[in-house]
């Protein structure tokens, strides 16, 4: 049921937090409440650093992560090994790689994969700065970190192609049972693919 | 697990929306990368709304609901019964019973509960003024309705007695069991209240 509210800035305010996704017009009054009980300088504090993150927040001019500077800490980390590419669709993907410790050299993000139904095509992506990147040379490996749907199926094939004519290896994060999973409940398609893809049994 | 965040200003971001009820690192994390994928304009709207909470929105000098104006749209209603008065302890509360249609009185909001284990005295409520809007005169009914908690109930009591020296009827909520509700599923002390207090059938 639609609620009266007894101003027009709180309603306004009500409008703009239900924009915020999984935010119903309940939750947004309840943050609107709470938002009205803090100080004024709490309120300050929040407002301004979401304007900074709009205004400040930079895109590294290599990987396209998001950064404070021109180039991200991971770009300019020396230690890294600068051989291989990690191409991810979004940037919460470098957030969940880094968070694996698995990974130590450097990445690539797309802003998306190539979905027609939503009018996003290649040139909407940042897959020309892929191919520049590994033209340059210095590349010997790029793995496409992408989600195993049928738009990011079509992501990495293109990028396949776009990355054939270079001598540098293309790989795919390996598909099969994840960790923890109960094989009864598995689809028939990771089955199938985690049985061709076996590995020898590591008793380490 | 701690995400690692690749910049400074989006950290902050995160912190700041977590402090809104009920959100967690993740989903602050979910909202910041969502507003920093909005338009500028669109998050200028947001935080302006936001600021003009704080800034602009004002408290009835009346009924201390909020109110864009200096008295709110509820109080200045001249068609609404002013003879009655209904104590709330929040803003949601008026929503609430301005949702079921039921009511045409004025309010009284009293900005919580009498808890002293929260540190919260008579004194840091509205319950002063509305001993003064009974003493003004003109009114034959304040209404309690006050959550029937311990809290609640020890506010009830203590306006009760502040409202004794004057010639005004006070009225609680009627407790007893929720229209859907289940018997069986019902605590004992509501029960036997709905039975103590029980109403004549009313074949309307």
């Amino acid at each position: 049921m639609e609620q009266v509210l007894p101003s027009r800035i709180l309603q306004t305010a009500v409008e703009q937090l239900s924009l915020l996704p999984g935010v119903g017009r309940k939750t947004a009054l309840r943050y609107a409440l709470n938002l009205l009980r803090s100080d004024e300088e709490q309120v300050q504090g929040f407002t301004e650093s979401i304007s900074a993150l709009k205004r400040d927040l930079k895109f590294c001019s290599m990987c396209h992560n998001i950064s404070d500077t021109d180039m991200c800490p991971i770009c300019s980390d020396q230690r890294r090994d600068r051989s291989t590419i990690c191409v991810v669709s979004d940037i919460q993907d470098v957030m969940a790689l880094e968070n694996t410790q698995q990974y130590k050299g450097l990445y690539h993000v797309l802003g998306g994969v190539i979905s027609p139904l939503d009018g996003v095509g290649p040139a909407d992506l940042e897959i020309d700065s892929l191919v520049e990147r590994v033209a340059a040379g210095g590349i010997s490996e790029v793995i496409l970190a992408i989600s195993p749907t049928m738009e990011g199926d079509t992501t990495c094939f293109y990028i396949y192609r776009k990355l054939a004519p270079y001598d540098v290896k293309v790989t795919l994060l390996a598909r099969g049972v994840a960790v923890g999973e109960d094989l009864e409940y598995t689809d028939e398609v990771t089955l199938g693919r985690s049985l061709l893809n076996r590995t020898p049994f590591d008793d380490k």
